[in-house]
């Protein structure tokens, strides 16, 4: 087992990476402070391992309240969060019944969201079962549910008291799935660690194959990665915005189409690319990086193209998205392949330019 | 002008309250981080303040969003929790754009949490207008909507930026409200200023004339103690429990009567007198001490019988109380006036024999 630290003071908490640890009660038990918990999952999840997660807590003793949410990106939205609501009152749930997240980056954010409103605040415990959820969605503490007018516009900063990663889940996951995670996993050698970017090209082909060793360390790179963002910018004021590398086109791809016709990962490997063209019509980057991403993403089965909105749906969708700041869009640019940047100086020519070319340069 | 400050390291704030406050913009504008600010009120507050804060902000240059939402505690839920989010979307308000919070409990509560959640966090400043508000309910963070199973189910602590007092507007608040906000005056007294609640039965009479002098002293005295206890216990880990007495109740009250029919303070006044008698019933506290509460209420005008709901009922109604710990009730009760405590001890027989008392021993 992996063993990380998020350092936010009297919030901080660990992350435990490893194979098998669901099955590992006495990682869980420290951080509840009563023999009664509330597991929110999907349905997917559910199938495959509530049952087990029941058993080995009902064994120390603690009883399992089950809430079992239907499964995918549009249900990450207000009426879901009040059945976790009323599941948690009718079970009479307390301000010291802790909320195990356990399922993919929907599940976590919704879950995560509830424990930080439901009286005004309960513990929680993430449990990532999807390769994004483990790299990446179920550290920092951001919680949300959509609107119709965007993603995550209503949430928290929230921090859960453990992350809990079991990379045997990810042998049950979708091939598409982990694509989609590998996206999120290529961004943080995107934004801040090249070296990490030269790793995944020589190891990628490893990863798609699940060999245990390489799973781990891509995970537990990434999680130092995020850890070390979060610590030092927890409500991103500053730089975690790098995080959100590809993240303003790919909301607006992924409000464009309808919350789940694309993944979040997808979604992002595509505005990932698009913010790397109009980093290159900025000079910022050359030719060469945009083939070795594009390449990447390629080989890791991304979707290359984004849909094919025109201009004005694409500047319409980003309007809305909550990074503007006095009223102009920021974005994060790369200024080579390890260093990402947030300006809000883009040039309207080359952002035009980029946007109309969305699927034509693919 | 009076100014006191609430302790809490980065997220401290001042609370100003004074006469005329409304109108001097230049305590507002250093709580504002660019040129556009939303104003969230009710249809009656808006129609006595909102034209007049506009004016005032837009002589700054503030173009103000006005958000008014419908007047009363029925409407403390996510669909007006909402209507704020649809109009700061299509007002594309952002992360830097503050919320005022202007009107009594229903409207800061509401606002605060929207605030919370909208982007995952804005900053706001409460602006109460209700005695009740000035007195308690804009101070110390907590934010809250209704649930159908209960008060304020759904919240956050998230702590405003100022707490501005104008005085002035309590000349408009109906005298129904004006008593109801004494019982959370009154609160204070009891709870942990025997002076204070000394000083009161003394100067009651001038409170309820609007005595300008006595009306700033209660409401500073009152913010004192507020801003004392959530300054040594922000997230109500502890004693600023002590500030529920009577809610345990009251909320049982509120629940079961409908949200609205009686006025927060009403059911509070209500509830603490039940809370006096479990005291009495217990021992702690004598005839005497419940009797000078009683006359108190009746002088200020508040309800001095509970509804007759019947024990079970109340007990049901008290079982999805928020401050349930371990399966059990927590009740704050009186060791004397000016002294407050909580325990989770309370015989099964002094609790029914109070609630079956309800009415007939008021």
């Amino acid at each position: 087992m992996e063993t990380l630290n998020v350092d936010l003071g009297e919030r901080s908490y660990p992350i435990y990476i490893g194979e098998g640890l669901l099955r590992r009660s006495e990682l869980l038990l420290p951080c509840l402070a009563q023999n009664k918990a509330a597991v929110v999952t999907n349905t997917t999840v559910a199938e495959l391992y509530l049952s087990s997660l029941t058993a080995v807590l009902g064994k120390q003793g603690v009883e399992v309240v089950q809430v079992v949410l239907p499964d995918g990106e549009k249900y990450k939205n207000w009426e879901t969060l009040n059945l976790i609501f009323d599941a948690l009152l009718s079970h009479h749930c307390e301000r010291k019944t802790a909320l195990l997240a356990m399922g993919g980056g929907v599940i976590g954010d919704l879950a995560g969201f509830a424990a930080a409103v439901y009286l005004r605040g309960v513990p929680y415990i993430q449990i990532p079962t999807t390769l994004l959820a483990q790299v990446d969605s179920s550290i920092g503490g951001k919680t949300a549910i959509n609107h119709p007018q965007g993603k995550n516009l209503i949430g928290a900063f929230y921090q859960p008291k453990l992350v809990l990663a079991d990379t045997a889940t990810l042998k049950t996951l979708p091939e598409r799935e982990f694509s989609a995670g590998l996206a999120e996993v290529i961004k943080y050698g995107l934004i801040r660690d090249a070296s990490f970017f030269d790793w995944l090209e020589r190891n990628l082909e490893k990863l798609l194959k699940h060999d245990a060793e390489a799973i781990t360390y891509a995970i537990r790179r990434s999680c130092e990665n995020k850890a070390t963002v979060v610590a030092a910018d927890e409500h991103e004021s500053g730089m975690r915005a790098l995080l959100n590398l590809g993240h303003t086109f790919g909301h607006a791809i992924e409000t464009g189409t309808g919350y789940g016709a694309w993944l979040h990962g997808e979604a992002i490997a595509a505005g990932t690319l698009l913010a790397a063209r109009l980093s290159r019509r900025m000079g910022l980057i050359g030719e060469t990086e945009v083939g070795r991403i594009a390449n990447l993403y390629r080989r890791a089965k991304l979707p290359l193209s984004a849909p094919d909105f025109g201009v004005k749906r694409y500047l319409q969708l980003m309007g809305l998205d909550k990074k503007v700041e006095h009223g102009r869009n920021r974005f994060v640019l790369l200024k080579k392949i390890g260093e990402a940047f947030i300006t809000a100086d883009v040039p309207q020519q080359a952002l035009t330019a980029t946007l109309s070319g969305a699927t034509a340069n693919a």
